[in-house]
């Protein structure tokens, strides 16, 4: 099972993917965290260009070919190499955020993105994709908090620098993608508290995979 | 006019570039080089990640889109801008190494990159290419003599540490492709001395730039 979370800026995506895996390797399942971009070698490398605040003059297109140069490395070294010794996989953001963000935000055509990952990765989809939605309000302060707080490094900073609408976009661009694809998307409510966010999580997990009982 | 300088390691394209640029400034021309990957701060990042040794098993599709990110950002922050204000532009490879060198060499669908290029730069063109053809067994001695003398440094080795059949796969690459585009294409015979190269290079220019006089 491949499944991604997403969702804006604060919204807890780490914090919820790291209990999640926990809670299945409780319930006995082989699972591993990764994330995008960054969770290679060579991607890391990816993703140190595209969060480098000083990378501000960053070309629109390219930006989002280095998402997709770091989503085909990681999709075959790492994604689907797992997938094929029937481990679960929990990833922080996959060719939704690049719909999201690059698209819906940034102005690149949805259309255009989409076949690109057809030529690129076949169109390859995760099972289940978790949004963790609230408002870019709540989720920008929590954000800015962690920085505070030492959390996160201000290397991640070139997309919380965006301005509010931005967020706006990007959350509305989410919300969406969840429309259109009813079937794939669950949509968990991230104003909430973390303790309560994770048991709509587990919900959402077992409905969608009957072998997880809550 | 952008003008694009094409060939296999070792086929003396950056000496030629210098010279040629040299030359156009005498007869008048404003006249810029640069060269893909790495001709941008960001594009510098992303070439070291491409040419590092150590990189060896990054993704062939991931390489791909690199190249294509690198491309992206050259041509809109670099290229075009020259472009408007009048300049002549001698690149050192552009979207021609990728299809010799992810497509005939590596094996990516030719048609598929050729749509990815459409997709993201428009189908962009250069007015001519320049193919510097030479064998790949004097193409990489040469190569390898340069890296002995400290004129390139080893972080440029991981295309020239691909076998022989590599190189020949790419060299026939180039060869089809100014087979199918005559009017864009002149190549110019590699193996012969420096001087006799520039000297078909300023006849080539001029042919096919009447403004210019040899």
């Amino acid at each position: 099972m491949f499944i991604t979370f997403e969702g804006i800026e604060g919204s807890g995506k780490t914090t919820q993917i790291q209990t999640t895996a926990s809670w299945l390797k409780q319930k006995g399942l082989t699972c591993i965290t990764t994330r995008e971009p960054g969770s290679t070698d060579i991607g890391s490398k990816i993703r140190a260009i595209l969060l480098d605040p000083l990378n501000k003059n960053l070309d629109h297109m390219a930006e989002m070919l280095l998402y997709m140069a770091d989503r085909a490395h990681h999709i075959g070294a790492v994604v689907k190499p797992a997938l094929t010794k029937g481990k679960t996989i929990l990833c922080d953001r996959y060719f939704d955020a690049t719909l999201a963000y690059q698209g819906y935000a940034r102005g690149i055509d949805i259309d255009l993105l989409k076949k690109l990952h057809l030529l690129t990765l076949n169109d390859f989809k995760p099972d289940l994709t978790l949004l963790l939605d609230l408002s870019p309000e709540t989720g920008l302060a929590r954000a800015w908090e962690q920085i505070d707080l030492g959390a996160r490094t201000t290397a991640e900073s070139r997309f919380e620098n965006e301005k509010l609408n931005f967020h706006q976009k990007v959350r509305a661009g989410y919300l969406e993608l969840a429309k259109q694809e009813p079937e794939r998307f669950r949509i968990i409510d991230a104003s909430q508290n973390e303790d309560q966010v994770q048991e709509n999580i587990r919900k959402a997990l077992s409905s969608f995979f009957p072998v997880i009982k809550p």
